[in-house]
């Protein structure tokens, strides 16, 4: 009852638009709500090097370059054993790792390993895809999220609808050699991606060959990444992969403006919410 | 069939662990599996600034500072409204920035911004919290996963089991003022955590107040993040947040060497395997 009352008030006092809150708080000039895309290489501002919230480089002002991605498919495998570091840090240093190896600064002054983090849906939690993750992050670098979220939709929208893995090491191979079994994740969640995968081939989660399949994927997830980047630099990217059904579809009543406008998010939403074996109850009626 | 008979033919030829695979391959002195924790402090090799992988520091070398978590709480929290690059960057800034403003290179040479990715669970997709990311991604700037993972556990099993928000900005407030609403998100994911509180709350997901909600997470985050990494370098760190009941009755057989091992993760199995009425069918039998 409190915390109703207590949400009643602060409507009632006109306390819930940024248009009042902002300006009663003396909001400086800058500092910008958190909806709208205000960022990106056409709105860069100056980095300034000392105050709150400074930087070295004006944000996003990483210059790009076109990338090999048959090269660093190689590049995100080979990274992804590296000391183990695993999948972000494959696809990370196969973009900006890359990038330095041939350009020098600033790229090669990044702390790389910093994106183990990524490994195992970051430190073994299994949340996001840490393949993803490494080709986020490195897309940050460059572009804003007016036009970098449109560049990961359509990465994590691809990697939703893809059978798994796809990349051939050949006699390069570090884990198992030859074909493996594929799966469609329909997630960009590590859990629900290797769960998949597992149920469908057999293979332990430990397994040396669901190894072998993460680093492929690391690989795969790279190359599609560089195809994105390049194609933006070359002024030619364009959406390919739609949003799936069940988002249109939740969307109607869930969206912005609708009857219950609670959704976050752009996942596909059948793995969590089409009452299927996976997520019946687990604890009482084991399917 | 032809999946089956290709894994079963790789077993057959033995092709399935590292021990014969990776000699096969040639695999360099310094590669090493997928699995086993190598890295970390006890374990840093010198950074190379040539050849592949090569990187300016060591890995995981960066020393880490003390902060002040009252402080930079609220740093978290003006960091989240900056520009609106979001959660990630204001936990990140709050801590690596703050080592930046007190003590230089090489914290205030990272190009921070790179942290908007995490924006509402990574370019909006509602995944892992960004704030969770954000600190994450501190906290392996100075530790390998070996030391780094049980701080990284305690931090989201803390978040999974807290009622957020709980930072008060007081007359600082840049979204609305006063007490919110509070929920557990029982998940380190941003689209749990997010509708939950939406579902509690009765406010919209593009609201102002969902924004504020946010940006006192971040504040709340960072100050826990911080409190974990200043007892890890006073070597008092000790886990506080155990597992829930979900994970220990799961594992009993998707744990490796159980009778599926198939599991991926650590996250609470709860908010999607309880066959709760948020996970029921959604596309046909609405609750």
């Amino acid at each position: 009852m409190k915390r109703m009352n207590r949400r009643t008030m602060l409507k009632t006092m006109g306390m819930v638009g940024c248009a009042t809150g902002c300006l009663a708080s003396g909001l400086l000039p800058g500092a910008v709500p958190f909806t709208g895309p205000l960022s990106g290489p056409g709105n860069a501002v100056a980095g300034t090097t000392s105050g709150r919230f400074a930087q070295k480089d004006a944000p996003f002002s990483w210059k790009p370059h076109v990338l090999d991605a048959k090269v660093c498919a190689h590049v995100a495998y080979d990274g992804y054993w590296h000391q183990g570091y695993g999948c972000a840090y494959g696809v990370f240093y196969a973009i900006v790792g890359m990038m330095g190896e041939q350009h020098g600064a600033p790229y090669n002054q990044f702390p790389f390993t910093m994106l183990e983090v990524g490994k195992s849906g970051i430190s073994d939690w299994g949340t996001i895809c840490g393949a993803l993750l490494g080709a986020a992050s490195a897309f940050a670098l460059f572009w804003g999220r007016k036009e970098r979220d449109p560049m990961v939709a359509e990465l994590f929208r691809w990697y939703e609808q893809t059978a798994f893995p796809m990349h051939d090491p050949g006699a390069a191979f570090k884990g198992v050699a030859g074909a493996l079994p594929t799966s469609v994740s329909h997630s960009p969640l590590c859990h629900v991606s290797v769960g998949r995968w597992c149920q469908a081939s057999g293979f332990a989660e430990k397994s040396t060959e669901r190894g072998e399949r993460c680093a492929r994927i690391t690989a795969d997830v790279a190359t599609q990444a560089i195809a994105i980047m390049n194609a933006k630099q070359a002024g030619t990217f364009a959406v390919a992969h739609g949003d799936p059904a069940s988002v249109t579809y939740c969307g109607e009543c869930h969206n912005p403006g609708k009857q219950s406008p609670l959704l976050k998010g752009k996942m596909d939403c059948t793995p969590c919410h089409s009452g299927s074996p996976h997520t019946a109850d687990k604890f009482k009626n084991h399917p």
